[in-house]
């Protein structure tokens, strides 16, 4: 569903100097005001890669003058070291100054990427963050988090480097499979689950208008979700006090059945989800939800199409990709899990039993 | 010479919560506390270089508890994108996590490529610069600048990245072959050109001294260079009122010289030192100094036995490159020039008869 009246919402990430508005609606892309009066006075360079290019490259082209443009080659295997090159040369090769501003037009690898390559260029260049996926739209084109893979870990390599401004718009999620919308859909989820028992009610309600796409619906969900992130951001932009890190509910689950599955078979929205499942049947082990908090979490996951059980896997193994997350800390794996709906917290002082219980029931 | 009671001295530089200390003095490599004081919870991993290791790398890691290493090829030409891997590598295969210190053992070079790795890694980690040369030492160590070349440029690639402390052990100059001692003059020299005469004035009596590498007039040299060094970044830490641009004092015309000889057959400080000479004779032309202050500026340049004169050249083709530095603005060349010896300003209004007037008297 496409047509609607909605007004275009815009937030703020109050960042002092490097705080930034947050435009969402839909033909936000067309509207030559939005991006062009955050532009310095250097030239703009569009980063893209080649499965968005022909839907949207030549839109946003057309709103500037004398614009250079480079397409990389989609996916996530191009996010590594080497895959920024493509983009330093471009850079160099029209003229761009210290007083450029870089476009990044695309899904979440194609904002890491053209972030970082923004953050390092020059020691530092403008850059406008224009998502075209509900993932990147809802998360990683928020907070500043920039950077690319290293065969170590993903994102081992990169910078925090805050956009000008992001320009979400909901008319570039038409293109989006199906799969992909739902994934996204996870992290939705994820900023009710964290902050807000409100949005959850009005998720639960409101997910099959989502998944038909309605337009309200999408610039709802995707404004209250920016504006939960860009006020934890806001709290702890360098993840230095740990508040920053209840973003990552379900995450660290998540991330050992991305490991596990070779970051092939599973997308990144549908490993947290069940990673949130999994945090949530922990939390109630935990004494801290009820069954019935717990069949909640469960339910909507499930009605945005999500999995809820990871695949299947030895616990002891599953338990040591865990212990590679980031936020282990002195030997041990810290996990965000919910004191409660709407309350979530990064733990790292928990009865082993628990964490081995709940392994043991999802991988049964 | 390399006896002398002289007492360390310590520096800060003002950059609020990124402030940090600059420790100069003979032997302070040996002093278990300096570094130790500033490292956080996790490993260290000391970064250095072929020419460096075999001299102070194992004095270094005796400090630490299980340090990791990993010692680069060294040389300029290393000083590229690719040339990171090693350490990316090496931080991940020791386990280095968010809390690791990266400590920087080299020159330039080696500061600019470590400092670049740790602000990349993990998106930022702590480290400390330990310069082996006097270059290094009143230069690249100080200002948080870091980062690595492109073919399009030097240093094009790279980030603002403040050390947790920097620490100068002039014994480790014991090393520094006499033309490296001499480039590093020659930055020496510019901090009096720029904004202090007094320290010209000492600088002009006690060269024959700092060649003599006397340790009492090192540590002086050191120190007043960092302390100008230092008020300068903190009053433009990213460079963007203009005025951290007067230490690029003798630079532009020093690029040209670099790019004009392949950067091969001048050393940076050579090159810079020359620079200077020009910069002062244009200055002359545009009623700024007198005849007798550029005698000044060609005769300490000289005196320190570095190059007065550039390589044959075409004017046309030196203005040419020239115009390739990152401090044009609009298309106009801007220049660090000298109101009176002790105060340099960068201007891009001026008379263009007066550079090339420069530039025929020196191309002649």
């Amino acid at each position: 569903m496409t047509d609607s009246n909605a007004p275009p919402r815009t937030l703020s990430v109050e960042l002092g100097q490097r705080g930034y508005p947050i435009h969402i609606g839909r033909g936000l892309l067309d509207d030559p005001d939005l991006i062009r009066s955050k532009l310095g006075k250097g030239r703009v360079m569009v980063v893209t890669d080649t499965e968005v290019a022909p839907h949207y490259l030549g839109r946003l082209l057309a709103q500037f003058d004398d614009p250079a443009y480079v397409v990389l080659p989609a996916g996530e295997e191009h996010k590594k070291p080497e895959g920024l090159t493509p983009i330093y040369d471009a850079l160099v090769a029209t003229g761009c100054g210290r007083d450029a501003t870089l476009v990044v037009l695309g899904g979440g690898v194609i904002g890491d990427m053209g972030g970082f390559a923004a953050a390092s260029f020059q020691r530092g260049i403008n850059f406008i963050q224009v998502p075209t996926t509900l993932l990147a739209q809802v998360d990683s084109s928020v907070g500043g988090k920039t950077g690319v893979n290293h065969p170590g870990g993903k994102n081992l390599i990169g910078a925090f480097h805050q956009p000008q401004c992001v320009v979400c718009d909901t008319a570039t999620l038409d293109t989006l499979d199906e799969r992909n919308l739902r994934a996204g859909l996870a992290e939705v989820i994820k900023y009710g689950l964290i902050e807000d028992t409100a949005f959850l009610d009005w998720l639960e309600e409101n997910l099959p208008l989502l998944l038909e796409r309605d337009t309200d619906a999408l610039v709802h969900a995707i404004a209250r979700s920016c504006e939960i992130k860009a006020q934890v951001v806001a709290d702890d932009e360098r993840e230095s006090t740990g508040r920053r890190a209840v973003l990552n509910l379900g995450h660290t689950f998540g991330h050992a059945i991305e490991t596990l599955t070779g970051h092939r078979d599973w997308l990144h929205g549908e490993a947290v989800a069940t990673g949130m499942v999994m945090a949530a049947d922990m939390s109630r082990r935990m004494g801290w939800l009820s069954q019935d908090d717990c069949d909640r979490v469960r339910c909507i996951v499930r009605s945005a199409g999500l999995p809820v059980t990871p695949p299947p896997a030895d616990s002891a193994e599953f338990l040591k990709l865990m212990a590679r997350d980031k936020k282990v800390a002195a030997g041990r794996i810290r996990l965000v899990l919910l004191r409660a709906l709407g309350n979530a917290t990064l733990e790292a002082d928990y009865d082993d039993k628990h964490l081995h219980a709940t392994l043991d029931a999802a991988l049964d």
